[in-house]
């Protein structure tokens, strides 16, 4: 028995999706077919018009439909402040917490030396070129607090502190509502080390 | 921030597929843009196509880009043989053991009222008039061995036994490979009630 060709290339091209092999594939693809049609053609469609609009904000490397995303063309924004984060959704977080006005830049990933990511990969250069217009007064690190994302961090506090720029990081310590029993002895450790006076 | 509409509008258009939640269908959205915009442009190819060509076999009720699959036109296959299955995905499985040379009906489902899923929902009518051709000599029901496709069994073996037809099941039994130790008592007991002579 052969599948029908347009079924099978539908399957294989499901399997391009991160997380989703053969079976959910195989799925996903006889869902879409028997229950979902509009949902598939909706999806092919949006998959299209992602494609041709979406390109990368040419200040701060986000996502955007145009040159320059919105977030940098906001003149209420805080253009001292730049705040570098490893992805848009991480951007997303931030902007969530209605506590940062400044500006970012998106690196689009994370220094991993095992996986062939270096500097040229993050954007380190125009993230520099970025940092030193003069108007930038301090670069907050957001970057994940993961072994790679304290190394991005690491790499990028000790390339822009070099050109004489102020660098801080997001603060660490016991999560809002954790319990000490509860949260790692690295964290509680970290906590105790960068304590402040009340 | 406002993330891109494009980007939006993907996002929820890859909530259509099954498994998906806002979380993982973000994570897709940016991989796909970031990553892999050749796998997107692809994937969009493919879900146009699908959506235009797959249709179902007019006699098995399977996907196929024909009005009629090319299982139902092959000549070499037994036409006294009917097995009656839930997916094309099962269908697949029974033909990957090489055990099974007749043809095939696909229900495209299973009977479950309380998701208000009747006996037309697996085109059971398609089913009678199929089976009734004066081919047919005998319908093997290779349902799911769920409550619901046990249920779905049932009925299709009562409906079809009223009009003077054979109908027949999977076996039921210890898998290959399986340890009595780790096999269900069901599954057991009816091993034990089906035991045959050797």
């Amino acid at each position: 028995m052969n599948t029908p060709t347009s079924l099978d290339f539908l399957t294989e091209a499901l399997r391009r999706l991160p997380g989703v092999g053969p079976k959910s594939a195989q799925r996903m693809a006889y869902h879409l077919m028997q229950h979902d049609r509009e949902g598939a053609a909706l999806l092919g469609r949006a998959l299209s018009q992602a494609v041709e609009n979406i390109q990368h904000c040419s200040r701060c490397n986000t996502f955007t439909e145009h040159a320059i995303c919105e977030t940098c063309l906001n003149d209420n924004r805080d253009a001292s402040l730049l705040c570098v984060v490893e992805t848009p959704a991480d951007q997303l977080m931030i902007e969530q917490t209605l506590t940062y006005k400044g500006l970012y830049f998106v690196l689009m990933g994370r220094l991993s030396p095992l996986d062939g990511i270096g500097p040229k990969d993050i954007h380190l250069e125009k993230l520099v070129t970025r940092a030193t217009d003069g108007v930038v007064n301090e670069i907050v690190l957001a970057t994940n607090f993961t072994n790679e994302g304290e190394a991005t961090a690491h790499y990028i506090s000790e390339t822009l502190k070099s050109r004489g720029l102020k660098v801080s990081r997001l603060a660490r310590g016991v999560p809002v509502g954790g319990e000490l029993e509860y949260v790692d002895a690295g964290t509680i450790a970290r906590a105790m080390l960068d304590r402040r006076a009340t």
